[in-house]
């Protein structure tokens, strides 16, 4: 932190209509999907990862891709974003109107297979013809890579396994990679020293953080993050998400808890608190529960108590 | 992040004993606390804040401070400190054998009368004479200011506040203080710029941090400390603590989540992780739960799952 100078503005991609609502049991009806969406774009949030299109038979749970997009294609002012596992997805979601698709791949052979049952190679092939496609129609592609820092089944990740795999992308004409800690196994000191080699080794590369609050880490690992100079986040309000297929995962870094702490270090992020806040109650209030949120528990620093005055207290 | 070097090894003073029994509704019989005070013995860890000298009425909780020192006498390899809000504790806590006490005042007027129904210059003028008796006793004294950072009632602590207050304590010969966020009110920028200017300002003084998890930013502020080149924390098995005074307060940064990140991190404490695991389960045992712990929901990182085999995936 010592010579760093903080950026002064952050970009959040809030991911809990994706990442959030594949990981819960029940059944969102779409109409609840499309009404949290469209209260999150209220909140002042740039971007949005509103779904996946994947096969319903692999995530029923988001197998309403289309309506949901239909539901909000009215909200010009939010960039909205959607997975791909495949050129169908890619098709599909191009033909809904997303203007902006990602990619996503695991950073091991084993959490590949248990992910998308092939390995890391066979995935890289299978992105090429939806960059392809995408480029013909004008639509912008991310890479992602989970289990970027540790995996479940492996260990921590060595960071030539992520150099290879960003260069890869880099090969197929992508400038975006998200680097995903699906399982919360990274440490601030880890994001620091990959993020210094990553940046030096693809200064024209942009990387964005997807950290999982598993084990804590969270918000130390943006703070690392930062001190590098990233600056785009992903976060899901409520602290909803996890991956189905990754044992022990627990919640996203909570989109208001990010808020909070990065407004508390001066750190704009064009979100509102409260309006987030908001948005985190009704998210619980639908679901019955949340995914660890720290604003929900205690509510901001700057919720100040009424002052006790001596007078009270000698009363006692 | 960038040019510090972080220091190999740091050292952690458990404070459940203390600031978590103390913030229990329910009574804890003495033979409990001390078989948890046993147990965290047996971690490793090497100091521990067992119970305040403080008057029953005040926190009954802690009543019983005599008879808990009495049955952990024997445990001579770890360093036990107690809190002592006045000449008459320090007296008892002297007279049981406690070699280190600790002052508390709070950083500002309005929680200090919440607290300790006196004024901040009240409570600086008690801890003479207490200085003196430890003195006379060869015992040693340490200082510590709550909500250092952040005030409940009157927000953001001005860093002049601390400034006065720690020469303060170095008048009064002084040479330990603790910085307590008691209401998870600090950020990470805030602590490092903080700890720089403290660091400058009193190059002979120990500093010490103690972090409430309240807003989920506990451990990014132990790293902005460590980046400082601070290497003492206080935390609470199991997470527990919190201030009965204090509004909306939860627990301490949980040991078992500390130990676990500063591992991860190459950073070594002397407490077995798996140790003070079992420690943090047999508390929640005891008291029907936890005041938050990463670790015992998800487990640490180095707990890997069974590798999928492509077999078993294509069989599906």
């Amino acid at each position: 932190m010592s010579d760093a100078i903080f950026p002064a503005r952050v970009i959040i991609c809030e991911v809990a209509p994706r990442d959030g609502f594949q990981s819960e049991d029940q059944w969102i009806p779409t109409e609840q999907k499309i009404k949290i969406i469209r209260a999150l774009a209220n909140t002042g949030v740039q971007s949005i990862e509103v779904t996946s299109f994947v096969h319903p038979k692999a995530i029923p749970q988001l197998k309403d891709a289309e309506e949901v997009v239909k539901g909000i294609e009215d909200l010009t002012h939010i960039k909205f974003r959607a997975l791909v596992p495949n050129v169908k997805g890619a098709q599909r979601a191009i033909a809904a109107g997303i203007k902006k698709l990602k990619l996503m791949l695991s950073a091991t052979d084993s959490h590949s297979l248990s992910n998308a049952n092939c390995l890391v190679e066979e995935a890289q092939r299978g992105f090429e013809p939806i960059v392809d496609l995408a480029q013909k129609h004008n639509v912008e592609v991310g890479g992602s890579i989970s289990v970027a820092f540790g995996c479940p089944y492996e260990g921590k990740v060595p960071l030539e396994k992520i150099v290879t795999i960003v260069d890869r992308y880099k090969k197929m004409g992508i400038t975006e990679v998200s680097l995903a800690d699906t399982t919360g196994m990274a440490n601030p000191k880890q994001v620091y020293q990959y993020l210094g080699v990553l940046k030096k080794e693809f200064p024209h590369m942009t990387f964005s953080m997807h950290f999982h609050n598993t084990r804590g880490m969270a918000l130390a690992n943006v703070v690392a993050a930062l001190q590098q100079g990233v600056i785009h986040f992903d976060s899901s309000v409520a602290g909803l998400g996890g991956c189905p297929y990754a044992p022990g995962a627990t919640g996203n870094i909570a989109t208001e808890d990010l808020v909070h702490s990065l407004e508390e270090m001066g750190i704009e992020t064009g979100i509102h608190l409260d309006r987030i806040i908001d948005v985190a109650k009704d998210v619980r209030n639908m679901l019955g529960h949340d995914g660890g949120s720290y604003m929900l528990q205690a509510g901001p620093c700057s919720k100040l108590s009424p002052k006790p005055t001596a007078q009270e207290k000698l009363e006692k």
